[in-house]
């Protein structure tokens, strides 16, 4: 017997740009969004039956429609909104919004000239179910580097080691990580500025023994510090920075001159979480 | 109290290419391959302990050193080879082996050209545990097309809904699709060939109603014709083709000219499986 | 005083799909088309006129529209016919159309289905000018690679040279190539094919001493053979393949194993031309 | 006969990072360097002969062990040193060097810790001959939004016309800049930053009647407050943001909801240049 497993269905790359005029200087919300329903569809697999196949193309008019009244603050707040708007029908189980959102700063002082900061892009995840909502906030292509206080020693060596430890290399790595609120009333977009913040902070301020012990030292401080933080995910890609070896040509390289390189690069995932009664 | 969950790290983007000489052609085998491994780490992110931290760049060196003895079959014994190598150390729970197989082909009777085939890659992954392997295998970036016997009808229509009926779309889609071998003997190329050749005959062959039935069609035809394959996961976007509205020209266009679009698109995933006996 | 220099403006990206519905199997011409046109324009620049800008809206209506009787041969063909419309303006000196053909082949017997070769793109730049036409026909993102029979010795040394000589080396490039037809009548898609088989052949059967070297025995012979072609230029980076050193681990490699790389680079860039008549 | 036309070879994306710890903060250049040699090479094409070609390997090399002592200042100045010292081979006639410079920013007060700012990038390209040494500066990636204040109408209209004025668009564009300076002595870090002010300053405050006219503008301004800049080439891609027509949904859309497309895209280009004594 061959059966539907798990499966969810939606639309990605809605590209949505919102501009608010009735504040100096405008804002502009410049939004990717993507939507996934899960829920009662094995029927529209097994039987071709669309009877309850929600177009995606009626997803992304939903996305737009409700743009002008329901994107008014924070990304989190859209996503529910759209999240119980396809709660509607009753085949919908669970309503998964994904938001990214692209900064965009203005320009001088001019009210209606801006310019892309693309440093990082703000995420967020809303899952609206029938019994709960879950919301994970995060960050993704935020570059950053440590140029001295990063160390690797003490690992093991077999006969494939070749690495030297050093109490002194570059770390960089390009941050996506992903928190999830407690449940309950959160100000969604004060929480990521402070959370952020942190996150820069902690990086700027403290002695890395491996990247392992850096998503340590900045996960518990986040938690530490946001009682609404529940648990925080990160992936963190080590961009190695190697000391270019110039003694063949008779010049000294103390830590100044490096190749940076994108391929091959460690990646370090973890969680880390409140143990008690935070799930 | 704050603790680590689930954790992972390893070594990624590891760009091998072995020459095989001894055969007439050559052989070229062009991976990528990622290693992650799972286990007793805690202590090296709570605690900042290296002692156990395998390091990524010996996982690079491991991959180049063993290429030469076990890269002499499928993708999926070389990473099954891996994984055991890295079980060595009592600390690592699954050593978790990803491989990506980028096709060359011999130019003409050449024995020693060769061109890149860029239309799919074959993957790999390679789970070896202290009790069990998995090993899935699967296509990515395969696109594929059917320009006729594609349909989408009978879908709700809400206040948002303008998507017209159609009876003859085209249907566009860049597959990625995994599926896991049930365990014991696999011959892996040849699996390989034969799903893919499935997918590919089924696809061409099939009338669509919807993007969710035919992979429903396609799934069900794999586990059926194939029982080495306990379960396939496909994940497909829809890529909108639109017939473009020549109307205002005076132009007919009875579906010959469309616009193809990347952004946004529909996005369907599922797992079709075995309901008894399979897992 | 200031003036405007140099301008073209026009439409990119407009991505055109057109199914020949009267062939069995079906055809699929799937375009990306670009836009420029050059002349008159430089009041639009320093006075603000828009009196003799074509929108670029127009011309990607214009591509589509006339996609339907002018797309029945050659992307040249096609290119040609888009430029001879948009001289139909007084003020267009020159109209330059840049096409790029991405290819589908059918699946098997099906006559409706059909997988996308990404292997190369076929291109096409048209200048159409009220005097003259160019055709430029080229290949882009053709990735070869020879095992064997590649050398680079006899290159200088000095203070920084630290590159080994070898008489035997993986050469793999991903070639951009372009060459321009003699005027006057010439079968575009049968030229394109013999151009690429040529190139494929001579690639494959030289001995090569350099990439420089490489370009020239392609180039000359593709002058030599096909008398239509009156220059080509190549751009040839070359995609370095680096022997690993497993000594450090009693591991013998003799060619075998390599690691690729795309950073950095070598580019090797020239034009092959007729040296009498030919411009 | 045939013949070697136009050619050149060199090394591309060598990815050189510097840091500089003299200073508190640190200072981390991040660069990618081409170079390029044009000269006396026919014969390594021709004749096959390596005699007077310098390896490109050896070009990184020199690029990394030239970064100490040269890399002290601008780009342009380390372009310039760059390339004299290929110059010391007789058979280089021009050698280019080509530059981006990659923004990092301190994280707040700490003196080792950074963030990519990857809003732009920075670039030069240098090219050093026997005669005469040209430099141009250039941004990159800069993307740029006027929310109002920017028109397109008095267009003509023909068959294929469909698109209304508007005398209220949206206007984004991602640009691409360079700009030549006048020789002698420039300094060139306050130049850059001189030219990039002015850029924005008069993008924000222009009012723009279509992307050709706002090229003007801006080229003026920055000829004209610029004296060491002789001219100024722009590559501006229209980026549309089309207005959401939400009225089958009963709701007003008054210049709020906008979909941001990328294909396909208007594409302009011009040089801004004094019309006397520049050149």
């Amino acid at each position: 017997m061959i059966e539907v497993g798990p499966n969810a269905y939606g639309k990605s790359a809605i590209r949505l740009v919102k501009v608010v005029r009735s504040e100096t200087p405008h804002r502009v919300r410049d939004l990717t969004v993507a939507i996934a329903l899960e829920g009662d569809f094995d029927a529209s697999y097994s039987a071709g039956d669309n009877a309850g196949v929600i177009a995606t193309d009626t997803m992304k008019n939903t996305v737009y429609a409700l743009a002008g009244e329901h994107l008014t603050g924070s990304i989190e707040s859209f996503g529910i909104a759209l999240g119980r708007h396809f709660l509607s029908e009753p085949q919908v189980g669970v309503a998964r919004v994904s938001i990214e959102e692209h900064a965009w700063r203005p320009v001088g002082p001019s009210p209606d000239a801006f310019t892309r900061d693309a440093s990082s892009t703000r995420t967020a995840v809303v899952a609206v179910g029938r019994d709960a909502v879950t919301v994970d906030a995060g960050i993704a292509g935020l570059t950053v580097m440590k140029t001295t206080r990063s160390a690797f020693e003490g690992f093991p060596r077999d006969r494939f080691t070749t690495l030297k430890e050093t109490d002194d290399r570059i770390m960089a790595t390009k941050v996506t990580a992903s928190w999830r609120y407690v449940s309950g009333e959160v100000d969604y977009d004060a929480a990521y500025d402070a959370v952020r913040s942190t996150f820069l902070e902690v990086f700027a301020d403290h002695h890395s023994v491996s990247v392992q012990a850096s998503i340590w030292i900045i996960g518990k401080a986040i938690l530490e510090r946001h009682p609404d933080v529940e648990e925080i995910a990160m992936s963190l890609p080590n961009l190695h920075h190697w000391t270019v070896d110039l003694s063949p040509f008779g010049i000294a390289n103390d830590r100044e001159v490096y190749v940076s390189t994108t391929e091959p690069h460690g990646l370090i995932e973890a969680t880390i979480r409140r143990s008690e009664g935070g799930r």
